[in-house]
């Protein structure tokens, strides 16, 4: 029995002015996921999942709802049509959760993009990890209601991700300033995806937008010029953040305790409630990560938070472990 | 009596997705600006329009409507009162036009570039480029309404220039590929900047204004890493070319003629009707050049039409000559 580990860690998407066309990847934390090859299949679908560790019997069993399952098969139907690699055995599916739901670090991309890694590698690597990124994406359909791909291609590619486009996708990498660090703050309340969306305006005045892309061309001029100083200045975002501020008990306060600490900029971590600020050293990132805590904690609803720093992961999704 | 030539050459704004945050200069054409400094003052205003050479009578000669003459007047201001420099003599101006007017040429921002770095060579060099930007930008507030930058600032800084902020002004200086090369063609049509800012909607649906901001963010990229086919796939203007191609008789024939030779992509110069494309080869520049050319002459308003290949000026405004 053939069995391969995936990994994937979390993700920040929007980062502040590239409102559904920018992410990120750090290097922890992530979901792994733990597929196992049987020659003959034991039910109608290829996928059973054999267990979800830590998340609290919140995610789906079946196969064909839950994302990490659901984004193997369809990598199964992909290299059975496009490559002739008829599967006829079984994988049994094990997801350890690390990342919480509905928190804004692309939990349920890190989920699909473990899934794929492992089931490419389970297979012989018949895809490349542009073609993966297709199926991660179609994940975040089945996870959130819509197949954005600010978390899921960083997820699996690592880095910086630009989307220039959805149809045809096209995703451009952009690799980090070796000394920009993210301080990411996940306070204890749940955010839907699907009600941070709700709040939008369906349209936007043509000053607002101009403004906008001018900071999305700043912030990827100062991540490729390596400019700290101009990825703080545009970490601007007057789009979605005015919108979704008021949804994040004390976002305000966090905020200005994160600059106040010496943070590049901060802004909400894709839909929230995840709160990210840049910093250009390991050692700002932890002084600001304690304070945007401390001001969590402080604020009107006193929320706990955890709170990670690192670097941008350059890898993206990896296998971990592998037997035989 | 000292005489200093100043020269500033053509700009596009808005580089398709760029919408008001971005512009580049090429090498030729350009306005020239030839100052005398005279030590007695000849009249109540400090500056003189002596001469306007290629107008055909349409720029105003009153210094103080006229864009060349009116920064001269708001820098003499501004080193008076911030770095207290008086200036008690005259200054003679004589503006030699080579840019048409009304064509997105920025050819009121070429003549407010060569007359700021003239005047400032003929008072001893008191200010920066960076200092004089701001008067070319009040200049345009003179000669179309809205003090735009687009064309302001890479007349006076040369490279691309991108606008990330107007309050505070925040232009982020981006080099060009080597290889990359503008044909640049303009028709002999005019097209009044206010009107076509005036078919422009006021608002944008945010899906709209997510897809420009994505190749704003994706041409700085390609502009920095220096990928042609990524610049291509990123000259996509969703907000402003819809609606201002109606306005540019034969656009759509000569974009695709352009495409046709070997562009990698093609949009409208500033607010038109000039019309731009990108090369990444002299040689094919010149060839797209000469079939945009056609396709004017061959559209239903058979125009006639100018045509300029060249590089991105990494210069700016310059002095080319100055006695004694």
């Amino acid at each position: 029995m053939k069995t391969v580990t995936g990994f994937a860690s979390a993700t920040v998407g929007n980062v502040a002015c590239g409102f559904d066309v920018l992410g990120f990847a750090i290097t922890e934390p992530g979901d792994e996921v733990i597929l196992t090859l049987h020659d003959e299949r034991s039910s109608d679908c290829p996928v059973s999942i054999t267990s979800i560790i830590g998340d609290g019997g919140a995610l789906p069993l079946d196969p064909k709802k839950n994302t990490s399952s659901f984004v193997v098969l369809k990598f199964l139907e992909y290299i059975r049509t496009t490559k002739g690699i008829a599967f006829d055995g079984h994988i049994d599916l094990v997801l350890k959760k690390n990342l919480p739901l509905s928190s804004g670090m692309g939990s349920s991309a890190a989920s699909a993009a473990a899934a794929l890694i492992a089931a490419n590698e389970l297979l012989g690597s018949p895809c490349s990890k542009m073609e993966l990124v297709h199926f991660a994406i179609e994940g975040e359909r089945v996870a959130c209601g819509s197949a954005h791909a600010d978390n899921a291609a960083p997820a699996m590619l690592g880095n910086f991700i630009l989307i220039r486009s959805y149809h045809p996708l096209d995703l451009i990498t952009i690799k980090p300033p070796a000394n920009l660090f993210c301080s990411l703050v996940h306070p204890h309340t749940e955010l839907k995806t699907s009600f941070a969306r709700s709040v939008l305006p369906k349209s936007i005045p043509l000053s607002t937008a101009t403004q906008q892309w001018g900071n999305v061309g700043a912030l990827v001029a100062g991540l490729l010029m390596e400019d700290y100083d101009l990825i703080g200045r545009a970490l601007v975002d007057v789009v979605a953040e005015p919108k979704r501020a008021p949804l994040i008990p004390g976002f305000v306060e966090v905020k200005q305790a994160a600059l106040d600490a010496g943070a590049l900029g901060c802004s909400i971590a894709g839909s929230g409630p995840s709160v990210f600020a840049f910093s250009s050293s390991r050692q700002t990132a932890e002084t600001v990560g304690a304070a945007m805590q401390q001001a969590f904690l402080h604020s009107k609803a006193s929320l706990a938070s955890d709170m990670w720093v690192s670097p941008i992961c350059s890898e993206g999704a990896r296998i971990v472990s592998k037997t035989p």
